[in-house]
């Protein structure tokens, strides 16, 4: 792999149970990474797109957090079912899913 | 702090000591990221840059391995006394440092 055209962050930060803040490692972040993984192998991705796991991203009541770069795209509340749709529609197509968007305020 | 405008990505991903492929937690990559941290609130750039640890960023051997995202700029060898020059020169003017790029060859 040459310099990535797109990196994905996942954050795999854990924080003990009953913190308040909450974590994306709680969230099951772990799994999201690897089908994530498995995705951009199987979609022929591997290539152009890096998968990095992260310590806190912020915003970790709203977790799991994805951020995709270059684009300074962040996504909220991840769920493993949204995957497919994040490689078909952004990372193949360069089009950032709305519905998934991080609200733009201050972050935790 | 809203979206942030940019993202310092600091690897601190550790192998055990005799790994052949090295890590940058193994070249103090920890001790980047504090200082980093430092800075960054000196200069007055916590509001506008996030930093994050990571886990491995590839291209071990080279490491300390830092990138600014959303320039998709990727640092190797990163020493303490390189950060001042990121934050004044790429963080707060926009200028990569040309003698800190990563060779973009197939990565590790």
């Amino acid at each position: 792999m040459p310099r990535p055209e797109r990196q994905v962050l996942v954050c795999v930060n854990s924080r003990p149970p009953g913190n308040p803040k909450g974590s994306c490692g709680e969230k099951n972040s772990q799994e999201l990474f690897d089908k994530l993984k498995l995705l951009l192998r199987e979609r022929g991705l591997e290539g152009r797109v890096m998968l990095n796991k992260t310590y806190c991203l912020k915003h970790c009541s709203r977790g799991p957090t994805l951020a995709v770069q270059p684009d300074n795209v962040w996504y909220a509340q991840v769920k493993p079912e949204d995957l497919l749709e994040i490689c078909e529609s952004h990372l193949e197509q360069g089009r950032a899913i709305e519905r998934l968007l991080m609200p733009d305020i201050p972050w935790e």
